[in-house]
């Protein structure tokens, strides 16, 4: 078991009519605000008006960039770099999802900085510093809103590469389950598969962690199982909502980690397929993770799948590891793909046998995922054959 | 649901050989330490020559105050306050279990208030701040190192008040399970029935609240029943103790409440027993618990009962909730009382009958506890009295 720090400072306002607080937490950082969003669904829902009367309630300064387009792009974070920089920004205002999120972390670093912004990822430039971010979150799925990662996709490069860097923390996140009412069925499902994904990237390592841990992410993995199916039949159920709302931040905050490696496997692959076809993230992890747990089960896995099986699924531990492990396996597929109602193969999404290895090769960076099962570029491109 | 803020920045190093952080964590409030202990069991471990070690390493200058006493007093308080002021205290670490760090809170912020430390409690004076604190933890019980309160006891007045206050959150706390290892197994047992009251006390609410929180707190109590036995047979058994470790600070750093009212019972009830008999805390929970489960128990609470019973023991959920909610408290108080170890009546520590009134009527003001079901003084005395 290693040793590991915990250090998650993040603020958070859980729950409704809280947003009455936004004015006093943006001036703790100063008065120039850049309020950013995505597609203008947070103009559909209200929201949009709800954060600007308080903005203006507050009198703060305020600019604005919208259009952050789901898996965000390097051209999103560059122009808001360059408004934080004009604009002398004080403080970034995200509003909406995990990809707005992202995007307004790297403006975020983008704006300290005199090089351009995809150097943090083409050449890992250090992220010393970034202005502060507040968010308002509108989809439970990637926990962007209290972790310090970022996806970023550069369509010029296909490349879609996630980084980590402690100033890029959230200051203050609003969690408002009623903000989510208006998510589709389709995106509840995908965040749901996301925010799966999360907990197993973790869950499934063989070093020894902490069983409180591990009784929390089964914990999560039912709320997430129970909730999810109930928001897709009833938008509105507040309790639905508020319950996957709070596991997708707690799914990928770092708490769960607790010292383990958590090496990830099925997101470097997943970021490969959208990064070329643009699919919804959570949808290609869907398809993956069930295949992925398939080819890394064998004897010295299989007591972790039981463990899994027999808390989560409710599958009787005195039957032989293995024979629970598959009954594990085909109970999470069933439920990506019946209950959730998702599409299960390659083959439907229009993912391409031909792409392959080119992919399979990216998602190893050239030589090994360290994962759950070390993953060798000939290992993934196999994975994707399961999947099509 | 109510809504809720959800704020803890405790930085925590957790597990072995993170002690070398020590200095420059301490280094960012100042360079004159106060340097807290209690009883000497500190030095008897090696843990105060490594720690002093770390502190001529950083070039600190150190003063000192042991002897903080179990059920620590407001004396001890007064003399540390006065020590911070007459040596300019810049920061003050805490190196024991709960008694030290709830004492060297309010030291802290006794530390920057001109009137007696006791007004915080007598009076309710303001704790608008305090000196930052950073906390070396030795047992895994009362959560101290992980939240914003604090108990003092007034033996002048028979007092025992906890309180809370944002500015006595620890800045730091380092949590090595090997500093654990020499706790006894009785006092391994009382942590333990401390930590599962703390649960308990959230857990045991009608009001609707997330079942996330639920499941968190269920693998939280499967965690205690399951790591409590292994440390008392096994006391340098590294899981066990870092489960326990970890446990107790999530326990009741808020997490779990979640909006939930979180109006507490058990730890009203038992104050009163230790604030007039000086008995472990943790062991007058353990009596107090089954009979307040007991005395709760009707048709309208007994499905919380049952879904207890259900997730923590694996009872049959097919059953009617008041036989699985009786079976629960049944199997709750074999293990507190068998597999612990722990007394389990009043009559067995000592606590008379004549006291019950006086306690009863302190334990709820003069009024009512309004937790799970509300408690007058009647309702208290006749706990007590299944207590004997």
């Amino acid at each position: 078991m290693n040793s590991f720090v915990y250090d998650i400072p993040v603020k958070v306002y859980f729950g409704e009519n809280q947003l009455g607080h936004l004015g006093e937490e943006l001036a703790r950082f100063g008065r120039r605000v850049l309020l950013t969003y995505g597609g203008g669904s947070i103009k559909r829902i209200g929201l949009y008006d709800a954060v600007m009367a308080e903005l203006r309630r507050g009198g703060f300064e305020v600019s604005e960039l919208g259009g952050i387009a789901p898996n965000p792009r390097i051209d999103s974070v560059r122009q808001g770099a360059a408004l934080c920089k004009e604009k002398h920004i004080d403080v970034l205002l995200a509003v909406g999802g995990g990809s707005t999120i992202d995007a307004t972390k790297w403006m975020a670093a983008g704006a300290l900085v005199d090089h351009d912004p995809w150097e943090f990822f083409s050449r890992w430039a250090p992220v010393e510093k970034a202005l502060p971010v507040v968010t308002v979150l509108t989809l439970s799925a990637t926990g962007s809103e209290m972790d310090s990662g970022g996806v970023i996709s550069n369509p010029e490069t296909h490349d879609k590469i996630g980084r980590m860097a402690a100033p890029l923390l959230p200051k203050v996140s609003f969690l408002d389950p009623t903000n989510t009412y208006s998510v589709s069925p389709y995106q509840t499902a995908c965040g749901a598969a996301d925010m799966l994904s999360h907990i197993f990237e973790v869950y499934f390592d063989m070093a020894p962690g902490l069983y409180m841990l591990d009784t929390f992410m089964e914990g999560l993995v039912r709320t997430i199982i129970r909730y999810a199916p109930v928001a897709m039949r009833e938008p509105e159920n507040y309790e639905a909502r508020a319950n996957l709302m709070w596991a997708s931040s707690w799914a990928i905050n770092g708490f769960i980690n607790g010292g383990r490696a958590q090496a990830w496997s099925c997101h470097p692959m997943e970021h490969e397929l959208s990064a070329l076809y643009d699919i919804t993230h959570g949808l290609g992890l869907a398809i993956l993770t069930p295949r992925w747990l398939e080819y890394c089960l064998d004897e010295t896995t299989a007591p972790r799948y039981a463990q899994f099986g027999t808390a989560v699924f409710g599958l009787d531990a005195s039957e032989p590891p293995m024979a629970v492990a598959r009954d594990a396996i085909k109970r999470l597929a069933d439920f990506l793909f019946g209950t959730l109602g998702l599409k299960s193969t390659f083959t439907e999404v229009g993912i391409q046998a031909k792409d392959f290895p080119v992919m399979a090769r990216k998602a190893c960076g050239g030589d090994v995922l360290p994962g759950f099962k070390p993953l060798r570029q000939a290992d993934i491109e196999k994975i994707f054959e399961m999947c099509l």
